[in-house]
């Protein structure tokens, strides 16, 4: 399946800060058909350093998609039933306006001065988007870590566009060892001189305060087993007289790739996105959030997540609970930590296939053409 | 309690590498007095950040020692009791030669150049310490996290010199997981321009970076639950217009404050001893390596501390017991993550005063002179 990104602009957006965007574009790809009655969307959500590629074979690159395994024929979001389609965030840096794009006023990138965003203003920019696309209603918004946010946005900003919703491995608010990790991240930058306060467009960019940002990242994606599993203690020979431990020169070589493929100002400008996401913040309880929802809700953990621990996705079920709605919950046991969304492909398929199934017989009346 | 930092030149220092530290310095504090016997010496071994001033109040700055809870009359170690005795790690910064030493043969601070040093030629230094105070048998070595290493690795190089251990919070080998932390800590610091390759004596030095290595530190060395408690989602304003979470400026605070006081030749020197450290490595089993010791363990860990998780211990523990030795184990209940060596003094308390008492008692010959 070969694959092209697309791109629309959806001209002024205004942010929860009050300023505004005076022209945001939104790059997405989309996988399978959307059927005539358009009942049959399903959005994904990518994570923190995700782009809208999830699936398929780029047509630029040859890379394939980071949730390859779960999107396609056959798989847990099905393209031969269903029109399954990712965007990527805004404030990101793989064609969504983001702090790398022209700001109009000056002519030259917005950098630093790019204005403060939180994931409603995300999900509000992909609500042009499923407008556009001529879709009233989503079948289901689903995605892992801050997609997990995303999707539990959607039920909250436009519950009435959304039959479902499937957040994984994610949470409504982060903790305080979540903010922390991802301020010593924004701190490793902002350490850089090569980040001149955002204004590195034509420089060399603060590539070794972002490889080190990316290293801390990568150690909270994975679990204390996976990393035994993958590295122990085994050494890789650099030269004659020098080895590193592999699991050091794996950190530096992840460090090293991401630098080339991510904008340092999208990782303050994202982060700081999650950080300040807090579903209930004005209102009485979590539970309130969700009221005015009706849909379905399928929430998934793992046990080995020790950055978006299961009790996170338990606090949102007991908020759904608590208001009877319709939610299912699915603690899946793997050692694979945090990126065990991205891994686990077996379990998952099961569930999510049954529950998009279902949620899609309930809202297609019987007979009715699909 | 005012105390003064001691400290003596113990001449020529061989190293597991080959190589040798002309004349190595070692500084110490000591607490309480020895016995006419010399039986009743404990040795405190020191955290990785940490240095000689264990208990007390600094004649020098005021500042109380890092054990102050558990060290001094009445306490744990118990002063009134005991003559207790701590030093500062070869290759640190606190006043027993590191990297921040002069090198004999250039006149200049050893920066990078200064040997690779493990733990096991830490203990070699201490040893000399140890015989040059004239005790020959030590009642106890102690301490948490890598004082626990070192506390293991007396057992380990002389067993005849020491009848009893108790290694808290600790390991015998790095985890991958652990490594890596480290490792990110370091990259840190080398991607400070200012780190000028370790020569950096002359000018502003790496600051930035070792503030930065102390911040993911300070993250591992707490509990989620313990962040939450301590910091929550609270927010600091920081002027009319901007505000940070708690937890940020937290750590930033703690980050700068680590700049002052800390040399980053130092913290690469010994982080890598640190990851090397591999007690069995060499023997069939860790059984093995304790087979020769015939004194008394005592192993604590703590729930919540997923640093240096309690399965880590539990692995010296049935080493230990595989060989029928005399070792206890507590894992202690705590909230407060790795930092809980540092701050549970209470339960600590009742299960240390009672081993050292009991082994005390079995080394004195009844109606010995103390």
């Amino acid at each position: 399946m070969i694959v092209e990104r697309k791109s629309v602009d959806l001209g002024e957006l205004q942010l929860d800060s009050g300023e505004t965007i005076p022209s945001a574009t939104i790059a997405y790809e989309s996988y399978g058909e959307l059927n005539e009655a358009r009942s049959n969307a399903i959005l994904i959500q990518h994570a923190f350093s995700g782009d809208a590629h999830a699936a398929g074979v780029s047509k630029k690159d040859g890379a394939t998609g980071w949730w390859e395994n779960m999107i396609g024929p056959g798989k847990a979001f099905d393209t031969d039933k269903y029109f399954v389609f990712c965007s990527n965030v805004l404030g990101g840096c793989s064609g969504t306006t983001g702090p790398g794009s022209t700001n109009p006023a000056t002519g030259k990138p917005y950098g630093l001065g790019f204005p403060f965003v939180t994931v409603a203003d995300m999900i509000r920019l992909q609500k042009g988007l499923v407008e556009h696309l001529g879709i009233e209603k989503l079948l289901s918004v689903s995605g892992g870590s801050m997609g997990g946010m995303q999707a539990l946005q959607w039920a909250a900003s436009y519950p009435e566009m959304c039959a479902s919703v499937i957040p994984i491995a994610s949470t409504h608010r982060h903790s305080a060892q979540q903010i922390a990790f991802n301020e010593v991240g924004r701190q490793a930058i902002m350490a850089d001189p090569d980040f001149e306060d955002g204004n590195y467009y034509d420089g060399p960019g603060p590539g070794r305060g972002l490889s080190v940002a990316r290293m801390i990242g990568h150690i909270t994606y994975m679990s204390d087993d996976s990393m035994r599993e993958k590295f122990g203690r085994r050494r890789r020979q650099m030269s004659d007289e020098s080895s590193l431990f592999e699991v050091e020169s794996y950190l530096r070589h992840r460090g090293g790739q991401f630098v080339g493929r991510f904008d340092a100002n999208s990782y303050i400008a994202i982060t700081k996105a999650m950080d300040t996401f807090d579903l209930s913040l004005g209102h009485a309880s979590l539970g309130d959030v969700f009221e005015p929802f009706d849909g379905r809700f399928l929430v998934i953990s793992f046990t080995s997540d020790w950055l978006y621990p299961s009790y996170q996705s338990q606090e949102i079920v007991r908020a759904l609970r608590g208001r009877v709605k319709d939610v299912a919950y699915v603690e899946l046991p793997s050692s694979y930590g945090h990126d065990a969304f991205l891994v686990e492909a077996g379990e998952q398929t099961e569930i999510v296939r049954g529950f998009l199934a279902s949620t899609f017989k309930k809202l297609t009346p019987v007979g009715a053409a699909r």
